[in-house]
């Protein structure tokens, strides 16, 4: 039976599975979960993923959620090609990276937050993208410092193949594009970004070219 | 050579790693890293990790960084005794009991998040602790979601033996504790709590017992 992704084109989190499954050439269905409209908050979806966010993924009777779990569940159960390298530095410093955008950057830029600080802390748009571009230029140029002073950086965030890394670089450089964030801080991701968008995998996952895509 | 772990008592992804190197009977070496004063941004640091930020794990010339990527690390070249189960889904379930800590809680609620708050957008101590409360308790009714209906729990997140999500949940909870949050609707991550605590890998690695404790 062919995996079952639950989804929302804006999601970057959704965005990196949804690379994943494509540089490892796996077809998936894809059910669509609009989260302004709040549809994952219903119960129907929490009966099936109670973390109450996008993406999950439906494979062989398991619901899988978190994003990066479920890159490292498709590496362990398709293996090829690999979206980790072979030796534990190198993997770790992969891992590394792509929490790097999952841990200290995203979560201060999603939905929620910003909902709550404009909603429950009073604030306006413009505080709030003041707060979004903040949280953006610190993180790129984190995200920079790591790609230009640990070595293992070529044409991708690690050698000359997409990784788990490249899978939340994309995303992530995508919100900071569509808030008119400065990337100029940060050339060696833009630099990589721009090599990912010249794959396959990586054009058919942007947000514009999914279904549910508004 | 001995590893050495760059660790601020306080700071929860330096416990986590503390936790899994206990776990694993691993002795280390205990470089401390004021946060508060802020020697994480000082260049000395800053030319060793880029992120700047705590914990960081020298082990054998390789300077390994974020504490999921650094416990991941362990796993692999420390495999006994397991901090992942073996089977696939089992470990997507760990891998996101942990990501749902590190990507959902635990970054808005971090130091430099707090002063962000404070500092730049002039809240109150009392608006900071509404922020910091409210995603406690969002996160905490997710993480008791996710243990109690995704089938798996038992003494502790993941079966009888303390997995990486354990290494999460504990130094979360322990925040949670030290601001007075209500986890009363958390009942089984509060049991898997007390079950860890009562692990001697658990209770050295606390903020009280570490050398650089105030």
């Amino acid at each position: 039976m062919r995996m079952k992704l639950y989804t929302y084109f804006r999601s970057s989190a959704a965005f990196r599975v949804r690379i994943a499954l494509n540089l490892k050439g796996l077809a998936y269905e894809a059910a669509f979960v609009h989260l302004p409209k709040g549809e994952h908050r219903e119960p129907e979806y929490t009966a099936l993923n109670p973390q109450a966010l996008v993406p999950a993924l439906l494979d062989d009777g398991s619901l899988l959620t978190q994003s990066l779990a479920i890159i490292e569940y498709l590496e362990e159960t398709h293996p090829k090609p690999p979206l980790l390298p072979k030796d534990a530095p190198g993997r770790a410093r992969v891992r590394s990276l792509a929490l790097l955008v999952a841990c200290e950057i995203h979560p201060l830029n999603n939905l929620r937050v910003l909902q709550y600080l404009v909603k429950q802390m009073g604030h306006s748009e413009e505080d709030k993208n003041k707060w979004y571009h903040h949280w953006i230029h610190d993180g790129l140029a984190k995200l920079e410092a790591q790609l230009t002073s640990i070595p293992g950086t070529s044409r991708f965030c690690h050698g000359d193949a997409p990784t788990m890394a490249d899978c939340c670089l994309v995303p992530q450089i995508f919100n900071a594009k569509r808030f008119d964030c400065d990337t100029s801080h940060a050339p060696t991701a833009m630099r990589v970004f721009d090599a990912c968008m010249q794959l396959d995998a990586f054009q058919r996952a942007q947000p514009s070219r999914q279904p549910d895509a508004e």
